[in-house]
């Protein structure tokens, strides 16, 4: 018998999720069934959709039960296989969740080759970050060469992933990060074309002086101050993939602020925005072996660079999660758990 | 030397029009020059947007001018012409504005054929509130055979055109307006699925039980409680082209009530919604012979109906026009000019 240690959801957050909401466990795991496969986690996947996940509201997936493991991407090792196809050593890309081991089915597990990329990369850019913004930027964006594009977040994996394809479309990119360090790291190691600190008192007017012919396409994964400070900078036809709005996740239903919500269906009308969420998995049939591709080939000829944060320890999730949802990763945030 | 009969914008409004917004004037007007023609107006549209041309804010189009002619759609006769292809009496499609005659270049006026339909259809269902229903839903709303639709005013030249389109297309149609005798006639002239008043102090209820499927397409031209309303109910991958927004065009920026922007753009991630603003001119060279030939085809089998409210003399415009903006009307708005 194998013991997981696991976090599970202890209680539902009210506003920011602290310590308190998570508790751990462990948890005797039966030896695999036919078909099953005995898994030790490698990396968990920390993401913003988590927070989501807490809570109670319906949303584009069922809230993860009180009591139950925290959902989460992972990449794994397989121990014991009595599945088809996958061999004791195998590294796979898994979604065991917050926990050191899961029994679970071999079908649809994909295998990793250790020698492409880093294992790592299967939940950053070769993943499921890296594919929402190559599936939302081409599908939802559609850029144009010459046009401009706002992204927020930029040094997270979605966002910097959006602003390196976006300039490889021959798009000029603004990337939108907080704190001078992150800037910097846009501007010269990423190769965006404008960067701007969110947390400068005038950030709306460098901003605007970043985009001197208009706003094309806002990739919107922040919603919140960078939402309403891009918003009356959009040009006519401007399009906006919605795949993320961080800044609101904490927040209530009806803030006691100003009803912000006429003028900015206003500007809709106005502009003939396209305004579309969208969640990755739509696109996955359609794309995802171009993503594959096309996002390895960008990395290997240095066109596409990455960040990862990784933290270590499986006992480090929830602090190094409360920190994600303040900004204060930088880079693809990882925790190393095998 | 012809006088023309003119009603300026006297001031701007500050929420509700009044009629101190508007001043009755009269112009000598120049005999036609080279390429002119001297035009008397037979009908004017009046037309939501015209609320929003009243203001100063920058919008898809330039405001009225304070002092100038309040813009408008128009049906005129050619009373004098020194324009190539067109004659004394012939009767055409103009942008005369609210005046009773007008000296204005020949080119872009498109002559009417009488005995295809009546001229005023020009400015209602076979013309611009027309094609924006047939362009809007086509082309941004994509109707799929066993849909459902919400349309709201849909009793105006828009909506209604909107829902017996749909219909047309194998949607089930759902229509919201005010009082019993446009929701009577929804049902019972225009052939609506379901149809339901929005001063019904159960509104939203009834609007749920009228949708049991929910909602694919909400074609949007109205915003405010009936939007409220509607957007709870849209099913993932939903379509929300947004032509007007008549219950916010009287509303300041800010109001006094809870902010709904985040609960708002929050569902268009978790729902994977495209909500899409649009003027009609974005699909006039694409789409706009096709839309000509397809709606006189719908209206001669009796597929498409249609309801004009026609307005003797141009002095009732004011009046008539902030009853529009009330939903005071019943079908098309014109005033008889000539």
């Amino acid at each position: 018998m194998v013991a997981s240690t696991q976090i599970v959801l202890a209680s539902r957050p009210e506003g920011v999720p602290t310590a308190a909401n998570f508790r751990t466990e462990s948890a005797e795991l039966p030896p695999p069934g036919d078909g099953q496969v005995l898994l030790r986690t490698l990396y968990l996947s920390l993401d913003p959709y988590m927070r989501g996940r807490m809570s109670a509201a319906k949303s584009y997936a069922a809230p993860v039960e009180v009591g139950a493991v925290m959902v989460g991407g992972t990449v794994s090792e397989v121990l014991e296989s009595r599945a088809p196809g996958l061999s004791k050593g195998d590294v796979v890309q898994s979604h065991s969740g917050w926990q050191t081991h899961q029994v679970t089915r071999g079908k649809g597990l994909r295998v990793l080759d250790p020698d492409r990329a880093p294992v790592s990369t299967a939940l950053g850019v070769l993943g499921m970050p890296g594919f929402t913004a190559y599936s939302g930027l081409l599908r939802i964006g559609r850029p144009a060469r010459g046009e401009t594009l706002v992204v927020a977040a930029a040094s997270g994996p979605v966002g910097s992933a959006v602003g390196q394809i976006a300039r490889i479309e021959g798009v000029r990119a603004v990337g939108v990060a907080g704190g001078p360090k992150k800037v910097a790291y846009l501007r010269d190691e990423l190769g965006f074309d404008a960067a701007i600190d969110h947390r400068d008192p005038d950030f709306a007017a460098r901003l605007r002086e970043a985009v001197p012919d208009g706003i094309d396409i806002y990739f919107e994964n922040v919603g919140g101050a960078v939402a309403e400070a891009v918003y009356p900078l959009l040009n006519t036809y401007a399009r906006v993939p919605v795949c993320g709005l961080i800044a609101d996740y904490n927040t209530g239903n009806a803030p006691e602020e100003p009803n912000r919500l006429p003028a900015f269906y206003s500007r809709i009308l106005t502009r003939s925005l396209t305004v579309r969420g969208f969640i990755q998995t739509e696109f996955v049939d359609e794309m995802y072996d171009d993503f594959l591709t096309d996002m390895s080939g960008w990395i290997a000829e240095g066109r596409v660079k990455y960040r990862e944060d990784v933290v270590d320890g499986l006992e480090q999730a929830p602090e190094a999660f409360m920190g994600l949802l303040e900004g204060r990763n930088f880079g693809k945030l990882l925790v190393r758990v095998g």
